[in-house]
């Protein structure tokens, strides 16, 4: 897809997110997610704001406009967002089924800043052994109960 | 480390609340913090309820205890669930810095169930163009400044 005045006045409107969260003390981050040529939700980091470990602004704004459009499916939807999602970031992109993704800085650029994007993307790829968090799988009498019983549903909602 | 009593209650607990949801129309999913032997934090699959794609039981859990323990760093606490987490969750673990991870079931169970955690490991391998989700970096006059503006500032927090 051509990039087009329209992209870049709401990336433009990300990093100015991500400057103002700055300005008050939070991560130099911000995302704006737009349908139909209209912004549908919009977050900076708010990771110290509340505290919360997962409030990056993609998340939040994903948070946002799934609340704004009643629905946990936000196909057809653009998220605009100043910087490279990180893997958590991509994975909510992917549960949530955003449609396109537009950028301005990327994950190299987080990592100059002091950020670990490049670690966790590294992560991802290794087995749960390999990894620095501790990984460890147990039996338990009642494991998969729940996979059973959801595929028996007759009143789940597949998401 | 050794597995022992503790972990298969609080792991049995994180599998029971996947059931419990299942039983009310949620997803199949649970998940329990624990830090000095005490449930911090606890929570099923939020997806449908809410709605918000990002509210698997891992994220949900991991937002109540950094509000429960008043910071965005749950250092020295285990998360418990019922399932691998996908890479959503396994970055907001490794951005929430918890020490160690105790799972039942794992991505290929979740993948026989339905859901599409197997993919989108594949994704975080795969460069922004190989990806299902289209990829644009775009440049604006004001990118990158917010991270100058991050490096130079007195009143940030790391995070």
């Amino acid at each position: 897809m051509k990039m087009n005045k329209t992209d870049i006045l709401f990336l433009t409107r990300a990093v100015q997110l991500a400057r103002e969260n700055v300005a008050i003390g939070g991560g130099p981050f911000g995302a704006v997610i737009v349908k139909d040529g209209e912004i549908v939700a919009e977050s900076a980091n708010q990771v110290i704001a509340i505290p919360d470990p997962t409030a990056h602004a993609e998340i939040q704004a994903i948070r946002l406009a799934a609340i704004n459009l009643k629905s946990f499916n936000l196909t057809g939807t653009t998220l605009y967002t100043s910087c490279e999602p990180c893997p958590m970031c991509l994975g909510a992109v992917y549960w949530s089924r955003i449609s396109r993704i537009v950028f301005a800085s990327d994950r190299h650029d987080a990592d100059l800043a002091g950020f670990r994007d490049d670690e966790l993307y590294e992560a991802m790829t290794q087995s749960p052994d390999e990894r620095r968090v501790q990984f460890e799988q147990l039996n338990v009498p009642e494991k998969g109960l729940e996979f059973t019983e959801w595929q028996n549903s007759h009143i789940k909602i597949d998401y």
